[in-house]
């Protein structure tokens, strides 16, 4: 069994918002490229996996942040897996200042795919040759939701472009999230309560399709559902504040 | 006189594209955080003007870019001031590989406005306290270039959202320059060839305005004109790879 590992930040001036505390959607952003650090650091990273024609595609997420930290505050990232089931791996967060209280946690379910197929496939041997990196300690929150039946009261539509795509000409997913807070009344993302916020993937978007970000708005938060060329539906997404 | 400043960095994966290499736009980010990384040192960054109501704001700036980094590559940005005019002053860098040939360079210059009246201030006393700060060194390329008489061949809408802010509820330099690297073939932000950019700032443009981004597709390039509400050029750019 492993320990949880931690990555240590700092809050960059480009970072937040005009109340002078990051973002959500950047400190959402620091936890996946932690995901991405400490992966590679312990030798099944995205670089690893291309080897063998696989890659890690986040499935599910969920974000719980009690406070934003402020511009230029350190803030430090634990990060542990708890659990690799068959077709999912689970990766935990734990987001804490430097007097070690909470700012916020986080949960992610990842899938590896084949690269050429784009389907997922059977975790059991990663589970069998990586089980010495499984942390026993449970999610530091209830698992993402699967969010259904969004019904939009709000379009807006955005050709997938050259910044949206990551290495492998897919939306990254730091622009799905921009997509949908731009969606919301400015005065909540940039408020001081705490707020959740789950994600739940479906199906990739490429470059050059056209994305339907469907927003349902509620009374503090909205739920979202992003479809591609009017085909099919990508990706919901659901955020709340208290 | 003072020494040009070195900072190190690395290139993450969420900075690559679809080439393994890091995008212009994130090399380009990269620049202006050093900017204000060795200001906010140095005790005249943007939080410490603006204890005296007082912010920096980019004026102009020119890159040029020789070659791409690759991902997980270290790579360090010099940087230094070489001029304090009367309403601007000039801030260079120089972005080398770790085998210390170069990466880049770029030539910044910046006004300092009053916040209450978003209007320029007279530098002078800035050329006075801060002259110890000033490299005996030119700019290691040619100025930024005035870019007149745009005529655009394609249009494009974008409504200013949370995502595009910044501390100050004004659109961020790198969303202007990510609007107008997405109007581009993706052939020529993923190619291999060296490339120039120039931005010419004339007015800001705020939360809720409605952007129209205005290009002029040219053989291995584009000129801009990025215009608010309809009502004024808020800025023009000029893109050429050779």
């Amino acid at each position: 069994m492993a320990e949880k590992s931690i990555y240590d930040y700092r809050v960059e001036p480009h970072e937040v918002d005009f109340t002078l505390k990051m973002t959500i959607p950047n400190l959402i952003s620091a936890v996946l490229n932690t995901a991405g650090r400490d992966a590679l650091g312990k030798g099944f990273g995205v670089d690893d996996l291309l080897a063998n024609n696989h890659s890690w595609v986040l499935s599910r997420m969920a974000v719980e942040v009690d406070r934003r930290p402020d511009q230029h505050e350190a803030y430090r990232v634990a990060t542990w897996i708890s659990e690799y089931g068959r077709l999912l791996s689970t990766r935990n967060f734990e987001i804490r200042g430097e007097d070690s209280r909470p700012i916020g946690r986080a949960v992610t379910e990842w899938a590896m795919i084949d690269m050429t197929s784009r389907r997922a496939v059977d975790l059991s041997w990663v589970g069998d040759s990586h089980r010495d990196a499984l942390v026993d300690e449970p999610s530091p929150m209830t698992k993402p939701v699967k969010i259904r039946n969004v019904i939009p009261s709000e379009e807006m539509v955005h050709r997938v472009a050259y910044s949206d795509i990551d290495f492998n000409r897919h939306v990254n997913t730091m622009r799905y999230i921009d997509l949908m807070f731009d969606m919301l009344p400015v005065e909540l993302p940039a408020c001081e309560e705490p707020m959740r916020f789950d994600l739940h993937f479906m199906k990739e978007c490429r470059y050059g399709q056209t994305l339907t970000v469907g927003c349902e708005h509620l009374d503090r938060g909205a739920r979202y559902e992003i479809s591609a060329d009017g085909e099919y539906v990508a990706l919901r997404g659901a955020v709340e504040w208290k």
